[in-house]
């Protein structure tokens, strides 16, 4: 087992960048991978062009163990993921037997106009991953895996892709939040960074006080940094550990 | 006056990739900048990695017009936005004097500690952005805009940037939401979008419809793409337009 798997996510989609849709899949990525030790490491968003896409996929793919895709691989025009993908793997997209016969038993084939055809075309070297929602599937190339932007299809996707990845070693945390400002615990944190590589530790301030956020594949050197920075703080400033 | 200006936020946070915590700012920005005739064309979420910052800021701020930056110019040592982005630019931190004018003048002298000061650490070429929240401003280095992680302090620090923007042409959108499907009505649409090349047009499916969306800096040639849209769609099926 590799002991620190990556991943990145590449998001598709000029709905997102023209600030008509909120992301909501970064979040339920990032956290869906940490839980099987898999970290999301860097994101992308992109708007719906093809060179774009295949710049940063062909990037992100030899960089990171896994990439996933988010968005583009509906019926219409602006929907060019699929092909963009084919195209970054010098691959060409094929009617998809397999695809064909799902759009034909959820639609019924008098239904399958070439639109929704189009969502059955597929790269040749590519697995699909099932879609129970609405049926057209995604697809798995190689290290990365195409899913919808609809958050209810990404997550259902990231179920049937989440059976084929293999995670690393799992990432906990543990979370002190205080009363006092960040500027106040910021030297004798510092200190502890420096003392326990192998924690990472961040501070997040939000109103009313500041987080102290510890994470780490090793549980014991997890535990010894948080014991030893709780120690430092006033305790009438703990709002709640966990 | 550029007729097409661009951007691209660089979001440095690993709370973001951890999905601790779900990013508000690309939302914000992208609207902001729509308003003022500005298109956000690509954003990237990366670790707080000095290397990783460099590398993406050097690439997107030769691309873009203006590059916006959120998150890790606080006063903890996970803060090192900053330094990051003195080296891309071959600079240096300096002590900078009306930062920590600032700084005194909101905190109280006394108060200034070592982790407080750090905040007026700025790159020698850069220029201020007021931060009317809590003082620590963020600051502007040639078409860089560097700017806090807490969305109230972004939004603020955006409200300050704004002033020093060149925006072009304003990009206008309207919208055809529809109850049906968008594979119905995936070829019209994709017709119409060949006609039109100067009219971006989108498609996105929601629970119960489809949502058309229209974006051009040219009025003229939106509102003939959506006219002749909306004499394709069967009347009973329009939802809203607007």
């Amino acid at each position: 087992m590799k002991t620190k798997v990556t991943a990145a996510l590449l998001i598709i989609g000029d709905e997102i960048l023209s600030g008509r849709t909120q992301d909501q899949n970064l979040n339920f990525l990032a956290k869906g991978l940490g839980e099987i030790g898999i970290n999301l490491c860097e994101v992308r968003v992109v708007a719906d062009i093809e060179l774009e896409i295949i710049e940063a996929l062909n990037f992100l793919r030899k960089k990171f163990d896994y990439v996933f895709t988010s968005g583009g691989i509906g019926p219409t025009h602006d929907d060019i993921t699929s092909e963009s993908i084919a195209k970054a793997f010098g691959d060409k997209l094929i009617k998809n037997t397999e695809a064909m016969a799902i759009l034909i038993s959820h639609y019924g084939a008098e239904n399958v106009n070439e639109a929704r055809a189009k969502m059955a075309f597929i790269p040749s070297q590519a697995s699909l991953l099932a879609n129970p929602i609405s049926s057209a599937p995604g697809f798995r190339i190689e290290n990365v895996f195409v899913m919808a932007g609809i958050p209810k299809i990404f997550q259902a996707m990231f179920a049937a892709a989440k059976t084929e990845l293999n995670g690393g070693n799992k990432i906990s945390s543990r979370e002190i939040k205080i009363s006092l400002t960040e500027s106040i615990i910021a030297q004798d944190f510092s200190d502890l960074q420096k003392k326990y590589a192998f924690v990472t530790m961040g501070s997040y301030p939000f109103e009313g006080g500041t987080s102290l956020v510890f994470r780490s594949t090793d549980i014991k050197f997890l535990n010894c940094a948080f014991d030893e920075m709780l120690k430092k703080i006033d305790q009438n400033s703990i709002i709640k550990i966990s």
